[in-house]
């Protein structure tokens, strides 16, 4: 039996109803067609699904009923940020999209030298819906937080708070993915350069925040696929 | 200094010269508007680099003068083939590009109970094309071989030739990738489903080949997710 999820907000919960309206109720109501009587998931970003049954639809809204909660088993239990220098936005639409289906906590775009692109403002929203639906498909009720680009100076600023910091460095990365020890690692960030990569500075700077060097390998990766096949290494061995 | 590398067929090699037409010429010439004397490099489906220097240029081609050969150090050592179910094209295109740049030998899709698509014959001049733009991306002198798509079975009569094969199985999974012995493995297929999965019976029958029920995790990934995640994996680990 199908059991779709749908994405509210908190306040949308009054007591034991929920209120489901605009394009989620849309969704539920005209693309997928559920009636009153029928059974389906909520979740906003906290740790469970509602588990509902509608009992009154209007034009605007669909009212639900929560019958029980579920614990989350999809959510990650460590905390993986990646620090992305910014790249051209349909690269970290593509970025956001998979590493919210790998279980990653946050992206923290920013801006150095070589970008090309120097903000993602304007794109919020839509890297916010990538991430609901991502979610949506992978099972995890904890959103993915994406924040607006930072300064690279300002990146630098926020390694501190972290267990380990990985830097995927093709100018001169030395260690090897496997050689890493990650062991009892909570809070991984991981630092993967723009199109253009860093400078010399750069690449000086965040070695000076005791980020570790690694190489991935022979091959020099783009961008995307080097923040992706990262993540999956993180996430698929540690989580 | 920047130097460009570009495909040729081994047939246009003559002697210590290189002829270069059609697109390639015109990419040379045109938009990246080389000119005699000026230095690039040239492969074909094989082990090395032709730094070669351009000694004449007409409408429709440019003679390169074989310099000296490079032994490329981004080829794969270890051979990885990604038996792909065949999924919607556009998805396909991305796993072939990602592949490439990640050193896998071979995708070979395949079309089982639950595949949209039931061939991919139509695009494969197209998915020939990804995969020469990604290896001059990535550095790499061999090809990706990707064949036209296969029947299940067929498939799971080419399983015998690895080392180890791989399967992605979300129904029953099992092993995690940490607990997988890959030591002196060196001929590794990979098996990821459709968008649709494997009914219970294609599962048995891949069980029944050999091959190691992974499991990706707690969260559910896109077919195309779980591919490149997979081929990270072993590449960046093993290669």
């Amino acid at each position: 039996m199908r059991e779709d999820s749908f994405f509210i907000s908190k306040s949308d919960i009054i007591d034991n109803k929920i209120t489901l309206s605009g394009n989620e109720n849309e969704h539920l109501s005209k693309v997928l067609r559920y009636r009153v009587g029928d059974k389906v998931k909520c979740f906003y970003d906290n740790s469970c699904f509602y588990h509902c049954q509608i009992v009154s639809q209007t034009k605007n809204a669909s009212i639900l009923e929560i019958i029980s909660l579920e614990n989350c088993l999809a959510n990650p239990k460590i905390k993986l940020t990646l620090f992305q220098g910014l790249p051209k936005l349909d690269k970290l639409d593509y970025i956001t999209q998979k590493l919210t289906e790998l279980g990653a906590s946050k992206i923290v775009p920013f801006v150095s030298t070589y970008c090309v692109k120097k903000d993602n403002l304007n794109k919020m929203e839509r890297l916010n819906k990538i991430v609901v639906n991502a979610c949506k498909q992978c099972g995890r009720t904890s959103l993915l937080n994406i924040t607006s680009a930072v300064k690279f100076d300002e990146m630098l600023g926020m390694l501190k708070e972290y267990d380990i910091v990985i830097f995927a460095n093709e100018v001169d990365g030395s260690k090897h993915f496997r050689d890493l020890d990650l062991k009892n690692k909570k809070n991984i960030a991981i630092i993967v350069g723009s199109e253009g990569g860093f400078t010399n500075d750069e690449v000086e700077k965040i070695k000076n925040c005791n980020a570790i060097s690694l190489t991935l390998g022979k091959r020099i990766l783009r961008t995307e696929t080097c923040a992706v096949s990262l993540a999956s290494l993180v996430m698929l061995l540690l989580d």
